[in-house]
């Protein structure tokens, strides 16, 4: 019944773990340009580099008047400097006159600014006359004064492959004049649940049996990570059937995340269907708790997940394995979850022979754990935690006020 | 040209210009029921309750044998207690007997417990046999025992109205039998740059122009808040364009977000478009830098928003002041930004007469700013920023080390 003697790797260490699986997945299926608004949140297929300067010409920060600093030199209350408006400059305008010494130009914000300006004055710091204006102190050079390319240099990286776009980069490719970015393909992610005990609403759920969570809540994540699920009708703990709906998602997605059947029961089927498909073993157990019975598979380029059917246990496995495997094939630049340190605001009162993983709710750098407790079906605890605190193995039971290691979670 | 003398209050404080942009806003438009996967990251339009007990029944955490632990007192090595095996009970099963006195039933992860049964013991700590199995050492009542209930009781809460709906609310929505959640609609926001500078790609620039921006940061921004962006095009300073273009967009929308012509140079109509509509003026300048001249109108029971033409400074007012006012029309429990606090690790030389704000980014507790520095036109300096610092007027220059509050961002 069981397969154990088929995987080279029974027990491994979770870095390890991850290593293996990045070592069998490929990058991403392509690249496509997509209208700005709906690239929000997509994976950058290419770096961008900027076509300009941004600004692209010196410009007046704000409403006021353009002049030569030299001009201003002295100037006082008492013996103010008076310059001749030669010109009235909006935003979106050419300038039509350079200036001469003694000249100013009434430039509003975002304006060009004339040949020969070397600075602008406030409007509200001078007499503000339509014709003939006055300065009462001098100015330096280039003081209130915009430069072309201050903010972007043409040619420079303005979105670099792999990163997530975001708001800011579509402002910033708009203001280039793109109005198409590169995206990979979004991966597809096949999900199936297996258990005899499953039922899905709206069904009335018969003696024995459990509506099945782990679909929505791993579809969920698949999301959040920039995948697309694709979900199968759950399946009983029958191997045949199983496999069959395995190949079946084989064919369209790139990869397959099951849950259920791992463990050591009489009906932990998941390295049986393995076999019986072809797949090459990689690993079955990983050290790590929860979810520490993780079978998995490879078969047709492609990963085959298998997690525990326990939601909390499916959830830890999937954040932490399934993570890294679906950002690479998403074509994201990092596909680590970042590291953070935080600092325990409960007690935990077990020592931790395993490496342990609990989800948890951080605020700033403090972390809280769920009131709810730690069992590994319990669902409820799950709302509200945004980041999972790493034990690792060995660790005395933790006291508040100590350091732990955090990964943030990304829904 | 200036609308000044109609604004009742020139220039107000950021708290009381949120303060009167919520008061004029009314909650969300209706609430519909959408599939779970549908509804992830939508707003809750009710509050939902528990159906089932979770487990909905007593059962096994583990594959092992469930007895009474009564049978197994004084079981040791030397003298170990032998259970006779009745039944095997799977995931999905019912039991078909009551255990007696010395029986027990084979049980695998998530089975239905039997009448009788007070705990279980994993096959690893028996000999596992299968008739007649032996137990070493003895149990305690209800030792690895899943009580039902014990994660979520009947009738409890499990989605709050106003609740961002998350992976974690799906998973345990499923488990309950629902299969669509309630949510509210989401609001339609206008969006709408004005400026005669501004061109849109891929035209080629002409001098002096810029490509506008602003509307795919401002879009970007009312996604991540859940709400729909409706741009409209571009518009240079005319008034009545202006005005025609907001009553257009007011027909269908929610609130009415524009950028460009706020401040007091001599093309800057907001003040005038909002007297020519017949909108009632709210507010013209907050105590913020930068993004301070800010108009707020009201008509039709709606909302104008008037930011800053300069991205920087839009951005600010959008997530200070937008945010707020959208997190209320989509029916968001928690309306105004949750605040943080950081440590400095980068100097600001600046002190700060005014009430200022920066974008910046935080890991953990620390928080750094950007490198490219805080020119109100800085688009380059947004990439990578995830968080505001808001610096109190008055504040002498920072230094690394410094506290400082924060505003986190939603995307």
């Amino acid at each position: 019944m069981e397969q154990t003697s088929s995987f080279p790797h029974f027990s491994i260490s979770l870095d390890s773990a991850i290593a293996m699986l990045l070592a069998h997945t490929a990058g991403p299926q392509g690249c496509m340009p997509l209208p700005l608004l709906e690239a929000l949140c997509r994976i950058a297929g290419k770096n961008l580099h900027a076509r300009i300067d941004l600004p692209p010409f010196d410009n007046s920060p704000l409403d006021g008047f353009a002049l030569r600093h030299t001009d201003s030199a002295g100037a006082s209350k008492d013996r103010p400097v008076f310059l001749r408006v030669v010109e009235t400059i909006y935003a979106g305008e050419v300038p039509q006159k350079a200036l001469a010494p003694s000249e100013c130009a009434r430039v509003m914000t975002g304006a060009p600014l004339p040949y020969g300006a070397t600075c602008v004055i406030p409007f509200e710091d001078t007499d503000n006359q339509p014709d003939t204006v006055g300065i009462f102190h001098p100015l330096e050079d280039h003081q209130h004064y915009r430069f072309h390319g201050e903010d972007v240099r043409q040619g420079q990286d303005i979105l670099h492959q792999g990163e997530r776009i975001t708001g800011a980069h579509l402002g910033l490719l708009a203001a280039q004049g793109f109005t198409e970015v590169p995206v990979f393909a979004r991966p597809q992610v096949g999900i199936l649940s297996t258990g005899t005990e499953l039922m899905s609403g709206p069904e009335a759920l018969s003696p024995g049996k459990i509506y099945d969570s782990n679909r929505y809540l791993l579809a969920a994540r698949v999301l959040a990570l920039g995948a697309e699920p694709l979900c199968s009708p759950k399946i009983p703990d029958d191997p045949a059937l199983i496999a069959q709906a395995v190949v079946e998602l084989l064919k369209t997605c790139h990869c397959v995340i099951t849950t259920g059947g791992v463990s050591v029961g009489a009906h932990d089927y998941m390295p049986q269907v393995g076999s019986s498909i072809g797949a090459q073993p990689l690993f079955r157990q990983v050290q790590m708790k929860p979810g520490g019975w993780v079978t998995a598979l490879y078969k047709d380029a492609k990963i085959i997940l298998c997690l525990s059917g326990n939601p909390g246990a499916a959830a830890m496995g999937f954040d932490l394995l399934a993570g890294p495997l679906i950002r690479r094939l998403a074509g994201a630049a990092e596909v680590l979850a970042p590291k953070l340190l935080g600092i325990l605001q409960d007690p935990f009162s077990k020592a931790s022979p395993q490496n342990r993983f609990l989800y948890a709710r951080r605020e700033g750098r403090e972390v809280f754990l769920p009131k709810t407790g730690f069992g590994s079906s319990l669902l409820s605890s799950l709302i509200g935690c945004n980041c999972i605190v790493h034990i690792p193995a060995g660790s005395p039971p933790l006291d508040p006020g100590d350091r732990v290691e955090l990964i943030p979670l990304s829904a």
